[in-house]
């Protein structure tokens, strides 16, 4: 049995749409089993009813408006902090929460603990390339400035997840920057570049910089980047798809010929926004502590709650903590 | 008569498309006269035969991916140096070229020459917003390192060109950060929203920080980033856009039903394109030299060439290098 303790607190939906997925997840998976954490009365009436669900009582919430570290301290009886504990201790083997980001990084951070060597953990998630070849990209926000030795840390841990995420040996690493060419990059980026290019040595799987364009492209397996660039970079791609239906949208407003074609087309555009949304992969991992920690998006659906825990216990079973563990030591 | 440079070599589609949009320029406006910069060959045969049109004779050109300083200090008979010279001779009020980025910012920042008091120039551009209100987005990539006071700058000569492009009076600025709230920021873009923070003081045009998917929902007059984070934003809304056509693609492909779907929303689809291309302005604007520059794509049409030769022409006529050097001073 593989446990996932599951913040049922997490997601903009409410708890329905959390237990909802987690009831997915168990139906999927017959090795897994759930702790969910919550209020008393969302999660003890949910675990009485459930052979492998158990309740873990937490009085408080976090909320996306909060300040993460300072919630984190503050709400000692929290879902998500209650969570990270349970992992800690063993009663668990990972976490998913769809709740804040920060709290969810802070919380890990200080509970569930870094691995030995980690400087900083970072976010990871992996996007669609229209090539067909899905890209690790990580950091997507944990941390704003990121030194040299921590994006090499981040190219490690996204290679080590690029294997047990997607099945790829030996992945090929990237380095976001504002040209392809070598000498393109701000101070941090050159000194990134080249501290990537010292760690690989003749091993060859660092390729270079890359461009914001290739993210989606399918280029390579693994994109890294600072949290601040990440952050920009991701939000500006749900912007940017966002924009572009909504245009479409507006079009279809305007003209029946539009109308009729948005209306055929529609299957195919609902599954670029699904492809786009992550939730085939339920969110994204946390990168560098001592179990692994999904975190799915605020407006998560019963589907993305399904998809997360399963993964989150895939991860587990995969033995993605060693993985990393190897990589950078 | 307002008289613009034009570089004839500018652009991946070869001259002809070049001196195509030229003559459409004319066409549009009876005010304007044109100095085509090139090759014997291509300018002089082309300013023969027309009345607004006079040849300047530029035997080298400075390909896309040569080394842009480098070039420009070599290259001194290529069509872009000329172009700049020309600008800066009083021979022509403005100047337009397709070119190399790189080349061109080097080129007008050494021979057009800055604005007394701007420390660095930087590229613009107004971007569409889903809700019908174009953004200026300003540093596109000049500046990978952007101090804070730089970045003061930017917003200054964003909120004048603002005003020139757009007709908006006290321009609303933004500054990208990975989070909206004012504690998000790296070092770099902390110290940027406090500059800016200093420089609006009562006057309410400062409006915050913003994030990547406010770049295209039309929420501020201005946003305003380092040069790096600013290509990397720009260079993921064009992945992001291939990305998703390139899946709508994909669907024609296999299914009838998309095909047809596909056909009818194909209006709509190629607006969207075009809206994103920015060939509406016919480029971006070198905001912070003594005339109007403004930079084509690469991939340049014959009404991309139209539009920036006549966007150039009233810059000049409008007085953005007076607006900027106000704003600044």
């Amino acid at each position: 049995m593989t446990t996932i303790c599951v913040d049922a607190m997490g997601g903009d939906e409410g708890p329905e749409v959390v237990l909802d997925g987690i009831d997915a997840a168990l139906s999927a998976d017959s090795d897994l089993s759930v702790l969910v954490s919550g209020p008393e009365d969302v999660v003890t009436p949910f675990a009485a009813s459930r052979e492998r669900v158990r309740a873990l009582v937490a009085s408080e919430v976090i909320g996306m408006g909060e300040h993460p570290a300072d919630a984190v301290r503050a709400k000692r009886d929290s879902s998500i902090v209650r969570g990270c504990q349970a992992v800690r201790s063993g009663d668990a083997d990972g976490f998913f929460s769809a709740g804040s980001t920060g709290a969810i990084f802070a919380a890990a951070t200080l509970h569930v603990g870094r691995i030995r060597g980690i400087k900083r953990p970072a976010i990871a998630s992996a996007l669609p390339g229209l090539s067909g070849r899905d890209t690790i990209f990580c950091d997507m926000g944990a941390n704003a400035d990121a030194r040299p030795e921590m994006i090499v840390q981040f190219a490690q841990m996204g290679r080590a997840f690029s294997h047990i995420l997607l099945g790829v040996e030996d992945a090929s690493v990237a380095l976001l920057s504002n040209g392809s060419e070598d000498t393109k990059g701000s101070e941090a980026a050159l000194a990134a570049h080249a501290a990537l290019a010292e760690a690989c040595g003749d091993a060859g799987w660092f390729k270079g910089n890359c461009e914001g364009g290739d993210i989606l492209a399918g280029r390579f397996d693994v994109i890294v980047t600072d949290g601040f660039t990440g952050n920009v970079a991701l939000k500006t791609i749900e912007g940017t798809a966002k924009f572009i239906l909504g245009r479409v949208k507006g079009a279809v407003e305007q003209s029946t010929r539009a109308k009729l074609g948005a209306g055929l087309l529609k299957p195919s555009l609902k599954a670029v926004a699904a492809e786009l949304s992550g939730d085939d992969y339920g969110g994204a991992m946390l990168l560098g502590v001592k179990a692994p920690v999904l975190i799915g998006h605020g407006a998560t659906s019963r589907e993305a709650v399904k998809n997360g825990t399963l993964a989150c216990a895939r991860a587990v079973r995969e033995g993605l903590v060693d993985k990393v563990a190897q990589q950078v030591s």
